[in-house]
């Protein structure tokens, strides 16, 4: 069994990232730059924002955050997207989710620019990347599936059963997965609560992905001998061996699923950091493409 | 087994649509009116169109065919689509494609105001319908699932095996099938052309959806006992029993499958009509839609 080292794959693609942040940036006078909308005081929100303008730093990007309160209008915030939507010196533009209750996400997010939209989540991009046309493709599944080229799994003809069906992970990676061409090409099934025989289902799979938010859900009776095995999952659950009382664990009950994989996924250190990695990629890209009229 | 007869599917839904069409144009003073833009002397397309021109008669709604020449240039056709966008008169808008070479077909489906686009190819169509928001789902794939429907085939927790991944049958349909909720819930798998073992897959099918275009690819020892088969092929064959010397056949070996199957569709009768009221379900869903405001 190997591990699916995410923290090296991440710093090793931080590398190429930073390397060609530094010539966009000779090329173009200025840095590329990620704009984030912050929208009340939720402590995690906090965090991971805290975390994405880290991660920018340190690829030689900018970032800057609007912070803005927690009783904004809807119309506030669609005049507050649409304005950074026009500045030319936003290459992306996020919009922390979730939003307080009193706010319609959908719409907030039809509101970005999709050009701008590095989160992948606005529905024109989700809709050229089905269709195989070039799109910002949400940070998990495009983390996956960069971590998987990162190790050089096979992907052509193989069997890869995805459980969980969300609309920021199983749905847009069964697309991803399935797709022509490389990196694509699997046969990709997508598994969900109305499945049944699950346990047969994932006994099947060559590549087995699970992205169901249920702390070790995944047992070794339902994985084939030899499977790569991709943990999304990321639970809180209580423990004694910690200080703070609890611990981070994934879908796939690591202890029990490892020795029967060739490949898996760690929690922490697997996914996770993958999907830091994506944001920076596409805000790259999104500088890159945004820009090249003018070479 | 019994026959998935789309005929008859198709003559009852058109029943239904007629009975809407008269309540809305009773309302609206006026009639639903889908637009066609037709360019060139494609012999195929010009049957396509008569027959959606005669099957918007038959239901009550109104329809409209540009007709362009061959040599169209690309911001002709795009200033074209354009207008008719405007025209508050037109409630659905209809490219038929394929295009002349020398045009893009894609820029000029992205062309198409989303809320006109009745064939659903538009990538904002596409990705509201993976994220479960209201969409047009393509014609096809939309009257598969009307189709399954109106035989009450039970769907939830049902394995569904796909055969071909085009972006207007087979994508579209997998991630139709597998979404939450009424008409969905299946365990879909999406197979292709770099599929492994594809006889294996196609046998745990409880639902099978052929959609490849290879007269009589499916054959009995690839689908399970009982299974609910679907053919979207048309493939023209040669043939001596007709006088054209042609006839069509589906992706199924009809008199092979069919007696292992719960049911079938046939070719033709099956699919095809269905696809063909989709376009008005389409229609007068977006005649709806716009002009729900006025209400």
């Amino acid at each position: 069994m190997k591990l699916l080292d995410g923290k090296a794959a991440a710093e090793a693609l931080k590398k190429d990232i930073t390397r060609d942040v530094e010539r966009w940036s000779r090329e173009f006078g200025r840095k590329p730059r990620l704009a984030a909308i912050l929208v009340g005081d939720d402590p995690a929100s906090h965090s991971y924002i805290k975390s994405k303008e880290s991660d920018c730093r340190q690829v030689g990007m900018e970032s800057i955050v609007y912070k803005l309160s927690a009783t904004i209008s809807q119309a506030g915030l669609i005049e507050c997207v649409k304005s950074i939507n026009e500045e030319s010196g936003v290459d992306g533009l996020i919009v922390q989710l979730p939003l307080p209750e009193h706010l319609n996400e959908q719409e907030i997010i039809e509101t970005i620019d999709p050009d701008k939209d590095v989160d992948g989540f606005h529905p024109l991009n989700v809709g050229r990347m089905v269709l195989g046309l070039p799109a910002f493709v949400a940070a998990t599944p495009s983390g996956i599936v960069d971590l998987l080229d990162y190790f050089h799994i096979p992907l052509q003809g193989k069997e890869c059963v995805i459980l969980g069906r969300s609309n920021i992970v199983g749905k847009p990676l069964a697309n991803l997965l399935s797709r022509k061409g490389y990196l694509g090409d699997c046969t990709v099934t997508l598994c969900h609560t109305k499945t049944v025989n699950l346990e047969e289902i994932t006994s099947r799979a060559d590549i087995l992905i699970a992205a169901l938010g249920r702390p070790h859900f995944v047992k070794a009776a339902m994985v084939k001998e030899g499977a790569v095995v991709v943990d999304v999952g990321i639970n809180r659950v209580e423990s004694n061996d910690t200080k703070s009382g609890y611990k981070l664990v994934g879908d796939v009950d690591f202890d029990d699923v490892a020795p029967r994989c060739s490949y898996i996924t760690p929690v922490p250190g697997g996914v996770g950091p993958m999907t830091r990695v994506s944001l920076l990629k596409n805000t790259l890209q999104a500088a890159m493409r945004q820009n090249i009229m003018f070479l």
